[in-house]
């Protein structure tokens, strides 16, 4: 790794990050731990990557130990954010109000509460700048936490680009995604107003996973609808629920009125995100003792996905890195959040200014071929009503092996920052996005999850653009989650057989036309 | 956790760690980095595992960052180790050669290059103290290492033990498990020599997979004989082994007169890791430019795996803990001797006196049952000589789903230092195996691979003994790898249908009759 110049304060082009000033070097100690990262006034500069080779006699007959030690990649020496960081305090405009579905008015405190706990519908509606994350939640992110952010050498050295590509991975939780980073508060924010199980739906099973793995270590019962394109795909993504102790079953059900009215008009429904939600709040909603838990979409969850930016702000600093783009892939938006709203509001400061780029599938594009509406969370239509970039809630994907993407609104947030401007959205289809996960995994050694393929694929495209200029971007990339769960879509992928699925803009149309309308 | 004294110095029972003096207590930075492991003549002692809260006026809005930080958990923050670690060096008697298969002469440099590298063979036959890591292969560590060191404070409160937990997770790798410790160098060093293609067995798919990961890494061809029972099994593997761009194949395969030859007299043979190790090494023999890599036995596998247990010394030095029971998983060895022979060194010193325990399938008891005499490695008896603890090498253990504990020998290195007394070796059915996976599981939040099982039922039984005395033993265990491509062995076990298979002692005593008679 080169030592590149922190481009603190410089606002303007997305081009080469070799300006800007550096304030002071970043102290390190003999052992490889760079200190100083506290108290600090700065975005921190440059360091030297290489420590010299030092021969120390050590204990046990470690001689020799130190040398040769570099720095370079040891980004997991910085703490663990202690705060949750909310965007909206931040923000210019205050997004819209959420609307309750029958009397259209802004939706209370108590409207919320037949599904979510008390203290999540408070931060749902926070507007705090920073939210403690309580010490027991804290101690169990310590199973994966700090994720490594990675330089992806070999990726660049295979695209020859002289962009500097770094990675921000999630996939070292015990679930392999960035999920259990809201799903362990959600489960204990629950645990300690009493609730005994909690219901919810997953569409890669990813987020199903996450919270079948909180639960077991807080004690809830736990039951989950998995969108059945998913189920049938992914069956140890299933078998990973069970053996936390969890209940799977496929959705559309029949254990619901919605999923069997979805099932009389489509007995071989693939489902969806928005089918497998209407089905878990039926029964959260009905249910003494229940709650619902959701994955993605909401503030609460974005909010608490912002653990993973903040700790990727101190990582960069401590190598002296400033992005010029930050790519993530989005779906319900929390991993995107997560990653770039603590970002966004550096650059809000003024202190950086990065592209922020969301990638989405071109089967489900809500962001860059759907409308700015209030809408519901849910196909049935039984949840709140949001501002959000949607493509109808009946709308129901393709089953492309994305399945965490098959969403058909957007967050709140992140519809609110896009129509602001702060960031901009492209839609990739599937078979480029294989295509870059392939050179990802041959390169860097991880096997993506469908759903980052798209950010790779959108890394990639960036870097080939920096070979065409010359430019030395520095592009910080979202890597969710690794694809263990999906090899069957790679198989299907080397062997020649995955399809992109043309997405019919007239079929849209149809559910865009049954979008209530608000005036 | 508590803050307890560590016990250098103290050399006697395995009881308690309570005793025992400190020397000095460890500083710690204002950021939660523990200071002061390098240059030290000690075993570190205590210090307080919560740092009060602090107040700091911190970069970008940061304000009261630091508040509630804790160092409990925080055992990343050591640096990776730069040199491997050959207990031969330090034992008192040193292990019996290695004989040629014809001559019955111990073997040459020259007897073993048509498989290995000339670098790989020096490290075999090394008596060198330390060796050092390649800076490429600790670069591509960087990915994974420094491995957790975890407290089990959710198991030992499930078992009502006052035994301290500790395990070493190394299913963080990409690959899964601690295999591509040695993949990484290994392929380097087939790589520094030119080779283009490398060839293997798997058992259980990790080593496979291992391999195939490191060589899209360093672009070498991969070829890959999967046991058959695990290549039905787990065909999750396969596909991940392909993903990276490796040729995959059942064993027996009709590829290689080896393989051939066992299909003649059994079709349905569900291989073991004997019959794939001869495929791979006929091929690797008769083909040009290609190289044969083993996964685990040998003492240079031995050596790379070191790389966990000096990492852990240093984690545990840095919490101030000193084992009092070290318990790993015994198939070839790879991972057991990874951990401990670090500690067996301190142990030689009379630093600390863990007691050190493997422990193995009782489908596959090659310590506890085999006799201790000179085996070949494989089944067709393509292999050099060893001095090991055998079943006899044409002894095909049952199906069971610890794939990876499958082989008929163990590592000549642990078979001599179990035979100097240094450690001992246990055997458990898998039944029980995987009820402590459930446990650990749905308390830890990790879902172990079918081998470290075995691990995680003997810690179990100690923790549970230690609540019968009283003893507040401190435990270290060698947890692996995951287990996402073993989730259907979960299935079966939930379900009721596993079933433990009895070891029929007559069994053995065909194959052990089959050992060559070596005076």
């Amino acid at each position: 790794m080169g030592c590149t110049k922190g481009a603190i304060g410089v606002v303007g082009t997305n081009g080469a990050a070799d300006g800007g000033s550096v304030k002071e070097t970043v102290g390190v100690t003999v052992d490889g731990i760079v200190e100083g990262r506290v108290g600090d006034e700065r975005w921190l500069g440059c360091f030297a990557p290489k420590i010299k080779p030092m021969h120390l006699k050590m204990s046990h007959g470690f001689t020799i130990r130190a040398k040769g030690m570099t720095v370079s990649n040891d980004f997991k020496a910085v703490e663990i954010p202690h705060q949750w960081y909310n965007l909206i305090a931040d923000l210019p405009d205050k997004p819209p109000p959420v609307l309750h579905p029958k009397t259209f008015e802004p939706v209370k405190p108590d409207d919320l509460s037949p599904l979510f706990p008390d203290a999540l519908i408070k931060q749902e509606m926070s507007s705090d700048r920073f939210i403690d994350i309580p010490d027991e939640v804290v101690d169990i992110y310590r199973l994966w936490r700090p994720t490594p952010l990675i330089r992806a050498k070999r990726l660049e050295k295979l695209l020859n680009t002289p962009a500097r590509i770094y990675y921000k991975y999630e996939g070292v939780s015990p679930a392999g995604s960035h999920k259990p980073n809201t799903a362990v508060p959600q489960v204990w924010y629950n645990a300690q107003e009493g609730v005994k199980s909690v219901v919810t739906e997953t569409g890669a099973g990813q987020w199903g996973s996450a919270l079948a793995f909180a639960c077991a270590l807080f004690g809830l019962n736990c039951e989950v609808w998995q969108v059945r394109a998913s189920y049938d795909q992914k069956p140890y993504r299933k078998l990973m629920m069970q053996t936390w102790g969890a209940k799977v079953h496929p959705s559309p059900s029949t254990i619901t009125e919605a999923g069997r009215k979805i099932l009389q008009m489509d007995p071989s429904s693939p489902g969806s995100l928005g089918i497998a939600i209407s089905e878990a709040v039926e029964i959260a909603a009905t249910h003494a003792n229940t709650k619902y838990c959701l994955g993605s979409v909401l503030n609460h969850v974005l909010l608490h996905q912002t653990v993973i930016g903040e700790e990727c702000i101190k990582q960069m600093e401590a190598i002296g890195e400033t992005p010029d783009v930050i790519i993530g892939c989005t779906g319900g938006g929390s991993n995107f959040a997560g990653l770039t709203f603590p970002f966004i509001r550096e650059k809000l400061k003024g202190k950086i200014n990065p592209l922020i780029r969301a990638v989405e599938p071109t089967a489900c594009p809500s962001l860059t071929k759907g409308v700015y509406a209030y809408d519901y969370g849910d196909t049935a239509g039984m949840t709140p009503l949001m501002k959000m970039h949607t493509l109808g809630h009946d709308f129901i994907p393709d089953p492309i092996h994305a399945g965490g993407l098959r969403y058909h609104g957007m967050a709140p947030l992140i519809s609110h920052v896009y129509e602001l401007g702060f960031m901009e959205a492209l839609a990739i289809p599937q078979i480029e996005c294989f295509q870059g996960a392939i050179k990802f995994a041959r390169s860097e050694g991880l096997i993506p999850a469908p759903e980052p393929t798209h950010a790779i694929a959108a890394t990639i495209r960036e870097a080939l653009h920096c070979r065409e200029t010359g430019e030395a971007k520095v592009i910080l990339m979202a890597m969710c989650g690794h694809g263990h769960f999906d090899l069957p879509a790679y198989d299907k992928y080397l062997q020649g057989n995955m399809v992109d699925l043309a997405f019919a803009d007239e079929r849209i149309q149809a559910s865009l036309d049954n979008i209530p309308q608000i005036v």
